[in-house]
């Protein structure tokens, strides 16, 4: 059977309680941090029916502040598997309850890497994309990928052969 | 616009850590119980868009343990409104994140009062049920709130018209 | 030796914190229900010297709020036991420590099987009732037990011996 | 009313949990004095029917471990107020749920300082000792306050006069 | 007074507990996560006299599993002010308490920006590298900053000027 | 290798979130208790490379009220080691993240046993001090000792050689 991202679907819904929150009242950034690898280690688990490790987890943009009693919504889906490890996108909304309307919060990419009752790493089958964002996700990977080995020094800019190409058209 | 059972729906995913569990390694009852009142208040805060405070939970069975590690899926629906208080009812599911199949835990029907910023209750809009399933839980609502009644002292059993029906049939 | 209710009593202060409470600064009902899970679980735990897991928590009423900063009192007492299994009562208390009083605010009765090492269940002793309340709350332990025999769908109500009497009155 | 220490008792039951405890699977000292503060606070406040902030903790000898799933016994009692400040007296017991019997683990005196909501220190009613345990406590505890306001800086040992006749028999 | 990145210098030490790791007793990433946010939120305050909300975190790489029982070291250092807003570099470490060495971790960048009491931002000084290490960082945080323009949307590649250089050599 | 106080420097920084705070919004003593032990065991570990179990905690005053928002910093340093014990210090300050100054808190003494895998103490190291205050600190261990060893009834008053000069100059 095909693995499909809409097959590794993880949700998950968060009261924002006292200690969630700064002196403003604020959910704190640290806290959604969690949330998210939570939420996303579950995604990669279901995909590759293993423990999985963080790996990674790039760039996050807090983009408005959600506050104590609102709930928060994690919705997680692996975009792409490479060979022991997998890309998992969450997105995250915010919901007032007295409103009827979440509005959207903040989405990652995170990585995870199967490993086996001892910790090694284990080989995870391919991701299937079927609709056209999850395609395009798929695509974008390889070039999230080469950032994340710059980023870890473990490749040169100069090989990063799809980034490179954003930056020269 | 009726309010459908389907509207209120709430989600969530919980991973089972150590602080969760018992000597032998399973998910205790009471933090179960505390996950289903979150969900479960989120749901009834859908349907009311208010603050809601718990009212009652019904019998909770605890069929089969849950283990150190695995995932816990809550959904939430309201399956029926009265005048200030909603019932909700949740499904449990465990997955262990190295098989591909949830397997049914728990149900339960929690009661919440919708209230105002000073506490007091406040009236709610009916559920307008779609499915046979939601109009099966709508028509039997009225036997399980005799049930509470009774149980809370508030109702004399020879009093309870619905719930009569089933003990004399 | 013959094992009494006042043998299994089991007593637990809580302080209500912020994390405790939602946005209107009242405990949470399923705070609650976890306290009242551990407290009467070591009841039980005192009744059959053994581990015990929750089966199942009856009704649960929450008549009046419990405000942040106020103090909880629980007590446990096993009422009955069955083959391998227990019922425990909880009564619940809230006191605001400006005052000299505690006012009532839950009663639960839930019940746990003992188990081995392993987790299969084991024979427990039987309970010798005291005092009127005890010999009251033994003899109606069987109409509970019938309630959630057929909450659980493993009775027929017209199965329901000492139920059946209530409602027949 | 004469106050006793009696009024002032508070207890509380822990269990053991797995973030309690260190790599041995022992409570761990920190936690336990944290509980020891919550029920010691109770007390206090009991006997003011005021906030209480903790002014110190005097010596605490941790005697024997307590082991992970073991359930905690805290007592807690005032043993004499001052102007504005009450010292509690707090025990503690340890009790392995398979065994029939709790064991003494700690005890240690708490002096806490009521306060008006603004936090300033407010007069408290005095103690009447009962028991005879009760008398002996209520006299020691001004050779205990001396070693505190000695060990605080506040007091020279030379002026410590019911403390330097123990030493000087 | 000039404002040094040692002036914001902020350390903290955290002991592995159960709660903090996952099912192979490794520290989950995204308890690090929340450690790292709250030492850097602490750095950033530190500089500005504010209080700071989490703007973003640029790519996290977690290269070695962290275990129950060990402790965790972070060390926050203000790199750059801009105008409202300020990066901050965290450094972690781990340790084996058996052991007298710390090996490297982690090390990630987070943004802050100071608020005034009501959420706004409200501008800062700026910061004055003192070692090399620090001048290097400073320098290279309008790199950092280009990529999370960009990678926020805020910014098209073509117009990172200091980012192009790298992929342009 | 000599090993000196420098070398078992413990530091940690912990922010004051709403749980840890009493009804008046200041951080309660049993969670300061609880870090101070964290910090000291961290400090003990460094110097003993082993497992270390609180054996006590002397006399703590707790001077001014640390508040919600606030951060305390906890620095440990190993005093005196004993046989199979140590004596940590720990000293506390807060600091208002809006001030620019940290204002001393409180300072107290643990003490831990080293102890092997299967809890059996084992001996340790002695400490060589360097500084005035540590030459100071370290001699003044064996007075806290006689005290410690006086509260927990293992030693006559009359015995105690070191504590008998202080008072009867």
């Amino acid at each position: 059977m095909d693995k499909t991202p809409l097959y590794t679907l993880a949700n998950m819904t968060e009261l924002v309680l006292p200690n969630d929150t700064n002196t403003l009242g604020n959910l704190m950034g640290g806290r959604l941090l969690h949330w998210m690898d939570i939420v996303t280690a579950i995604s990669a688990s279901k995909h590759s029916n293993r423990v999985v490790v963080t790996a990674s987890v790039d760039f996050v943009d807090f983009q408005s502040p959600i506050k104590l009693g609102e709930i928060v919504i994690l919705e997680a889906k692996v975009t792409r598997a490479f060979k022991t490890s997998m890309e998992v996108m969450v997105k995250v909304w915010a919901q007032n309850l007295q409103s009827t309307e979440k509005r959207s919060s903040n989405q990652a990419f995170y990585t995870f890497v199967a490993v086996d009752q001892t910790g090694r790493p284990i080989p995870v089958d391919p991701v299937h994309p079927e609709t056209e964002e999850e395609k395009e996700l798929y695509e974008s990977a390889m070039r999230r990928r080469e950032l994340r080995l710059i980023s870890a020094k473990r490749m040169k800019p100069e090989d990063a052969v799809h980034l490179k190409k954003i930056f020269l058209t």
